[in-house]
C-alpha cells in the first residue's frame, strides 16, 4: 500500500526482538524497536518520524502532567498464519480520538498521519506481531500537551505518538464484578465517551476497593441514581437474556463507543439475537436473575476482547454465573478470532492489511 | 528554621534572575533557578534533591501520559517591604495535596518533603519573590505516576517535585462569567474535590465556548439538574446579599476546598457577615438580583485571590453588577493583601516565615 506520507525512519542497530518471548509476554511491558513520533507546532502537524524507540525530555511545567490534555487510542494489530498482518478498524479509532480530542481542546489528527503512520510503523515491526491465539501487537496512538507555562490554558503545542507492544490474553479466566453505587465515573456534560487519561487515574481509587472486596473490577452505575449500569473497567458490558441481548445506548455520552462493542453489536444481529441498546436498570438485572432468565453477562473491550463474567456483586447479593454454560460469549470470541486470524472471510471490511 | 530534612543542593552556575523583569512577568512562564525532586521507589519517597531546573526524561509509556495519576497544588510566597519571606497557609496545601493522592491511588507526600522541602527551596530562591503588591512567587508543588507499562492499574513509582515561577496579577480586571448548564465539572462520587490534572483538561473546551459568547469563565452548576451554583473555572464562587455571604458548601465532594476560600470564610465572619455555606440554587440568585439585594459577586483561589465578577450570563439573561460599587470583595482583597504583606498582623498564624 502505498502511503500519503512520505515519513522518515530511523532505524535501530540492532532489534531487542530476540530478547522478548513472545509467546509470553505481560500486557504493555515491552515495547518494539521503533515509535512514531510528531509534533503540534504553530496550527499544524510536523516533524513526523519514526525512530528508536527512546526516552523524551520535557520541562517539568509541561501542560499535560498538570492540566490533563492526554489522550489514548488502544488497537490491535494480528497476524495470519499464511504470515500477513492486519490492523483491526483502525478508522473506527481515529474517528473515537479525534472525538476525544475536540472535548479536550486538542487539536484533530489527520488520518494520513494517525493511519498511514500505523500503517508504516507495523510494516517495519512486523516480526514483532505474535502468530499465536489470542496473541497480537497492541497499538498505542496517544497524543499530550507540551507547552512549557502554568496558566491554566489549553495548549498551543502537542505531541502525537505510536507505540507497539506485543501481547497476550488480558483477562483469561472469568471476572469479578463489583456493581459499584458510591463512586462515580461519569456523567452526561462530563467526559465519560472521551478516552482520556484523567478518566483512567479516577477509576483506580474505587476499583481498589472493589478488589479488596474479591472483585476484579467495577460495573459503573448512572451517577444521577445509580441505578442503570454504565460499563465495567476498561470493558463495555453486555446482559444476555436468552436469545436477547441488552447493552448500555450511548447517547448520554457517559460510556465509551467501544470499536469491540460496536462490532459485537454487529456479530450478534448476524448471529440471530435480538440486540437492545438501551438503558438498563438493576432491578431489571436482579428480576431476570431471579426468574432464571439472565443467562450471560460479559465485558468486551480491545485489551480484553471477550471477557466473561462469574460473579456480579450487587450491594449484598450475588449473582452467580456458570461460565462453562455460556454459549454467546464464547460465540462471539470465536468468531472476532476467526476474522482476526483470517480463518473466515472478512466481509465486514474490518480488517486493515499491512 | 531548622529543616528536618537533609536535602543536597546542586546549585546553579549562574542565575537566570536578572534576565528577568519581575514586576513585569506573565502568569507562570518564568521559571526559577532550582527545582525540588523526590522519587517514590519500593514504596519509599527517595532521591530526594534540590537541583538546576531542567527538563526530565522520561519514557513514552510513562503512566501519567496515558492514564492520568498526576495532581498538582498552587501556593504563593509573598515578600514584605522589610525583605522577609512568607509562605501562605502552605499546611493547608499539603492536607488537600495528600486528599488529592488518596482519591488518584497516589502515595501520600509526607510533611517534611512538602514542607522543609518547599521551605528550603524557597530560601534559596528568595531573590526571585517580587516585593510589589499583588505580585507573589508562585509554588507549584505536583506529583505524577512515572511507571512505564500499559497496563491499566495505580503506578507503583512517583515523582514529586515543586518549581517557582514569580507573578503578577492574574485577573487584574473584573471578570465575565457564564453559568453553564449543559456541561459540567464534576458529581457526588467523582473527583472534583482532588486537584488532579484531568479536571482542568476537561474544563477547556466548555470555557471556550463561553468565551466565544464573550465570557472569560463558566461557573459550574450541579450535574444531576444544572440548579446549584458549584464553582468559577479556577476560583470558589461568593455570593453577596448586603450583610449575608453564601458560597458552595463542600459536602457533596464537587467542589474544591480552596485554601482562599477557606480564609475568606474566616475574614469575613471576623468583619461581621452573616456567612452560609450551603447550596444555592439559581433561582434564589435571580429572585434576589431582581429584587436589589444581590449586591456583589466574587470569586477566590490563590492565582487570582479575590476577583471581581461584573457580569453573570445566565440563560437568555444578563446579571450586571457594578464592582465600582462594590465594598465586601475589596475589602477581602486588602485584607488578604495586608496579612501577605504583613501590614497588619498575623493573627490567625497563616503566614509561614522561610
Amino acid at each position: 500500500m502505498t502511503a500519503v506520507l512520505d515519513i522518515p525512519v530511523q532505524r535501530v542497530q540492532s532489534s531487542k526482538l530476540l530478547q522478548v518471548a513472545l509467546e509470553n509476554v505481560p500486557f504493555g511491558k515491552h515495547f518494539t524497536d521503533h515509535m512514531l513520533e510528531a509534533d503540534y507546532v504553530n496550527g499544524e502537524w510536523t516533524n513526523v518520524v519514526i525512530r528508536p524507540y527512546q526516552p523524551l525530555n520535557f520541562d517539568p511545567s509541561m501542560a499535560a502532567l498538570h492540566y490533563g490534555q492526554a489522550i489514548f487510542e488502544g488497537i490491535k494489530a494480528y497476524k495470519d498464519e499464511a504470515g500477513n498482518a492486519y490492523i483491526f478498524r483502525p478508522d473506527e479509532n481515529l474517528k473515537r480520538f479525534n472525538l476525544s480530542a475536540a472535548r479536550m481542546m486538542m487539536p484533530e489528527v489527520p488520518a494520513e498521519l494517525f493511519l498511514d503512520g500505523m500503517r508504516q510503523l507495523i510494516a517495519l515491526e512486523k516480526d514483532w506481531i505474535p502468530a499465536l491465539p489470542d496473541h497480537s501487537l497492541y497499538i498505542r496512538p496517544f497524543m499530550f500537551a507540551t507547552d512549557a507555562i502554568l496558566g491554566v490554558k489549553a495548549s498551543d503545542t502537542y505531541k502525537f505518538m505510536i507505540i507497539l507492544s506485543p501481547t497476550g490474553p488480558y483477562f483469561s479466566v472469568p471476572m469479578k464484578i463489583w456493581v459499584e453505587e458510591h463512586f462515580t465515573r461519569a456523567v452526561a456534560g462530563g467526559v465519560g465517551f472521551s478516552k482520556n487519561a484523567g478518566n483512567y487515574g479516577a477509576s483506580m481509587y474505587p476499583t481498589q476497593l472493589a478488589r479488596e472486596k474479591g472483585y476484579d473490577q467495577v460495573l459503573w452505575t448512572d451517577a444521577r441514581e445509580h441505578r442503570f449500569v454504565q460499563e465495567v473497567g476498561m470493558m463495555n458490558v453486555f446482559f444476555v437474556f436468552g436469545q436477547k441481548v441488552v447493552t448500555p445506548s450511548l447517547e448520554e455520552g457517559t460510556i465509551l463507543d467501544g470499536i469491540t462493542r460496536k462490532s459485537v453489536l454487529v456479530l450478534l444481529d448476524e448471529m440471530g439475537y435480538q440486540v437492545e441498546e438501551r438503558p438498563l436498570a438493576m432491578d431489571e438485572v436482579m428480576e431476570a436473575y431471579a426468574k432464571g432468565e439472565l443467562t450471560e453477562v460479559f465485558g468486551a473491550g480491545t485489551a480484553a476482547t471477550i471477557s466473561m463474567i462469574e460473579l456480579l456483586g450487587y450491594k449484598e447479593e450475588k449473582l452467580h454465573f456458570d461460565t462453562q454454560k455460556f454459549v454467546t460469549a464464547p460465540a462471539l470470541k470465536k468468531a472476532l478470532n476467526d476474522i482476526r486470524q483470517s480463518k473466515v472471510a472478512d466481509t465486514h471490511g474490518w480488517m486493515v492489511k499491512i
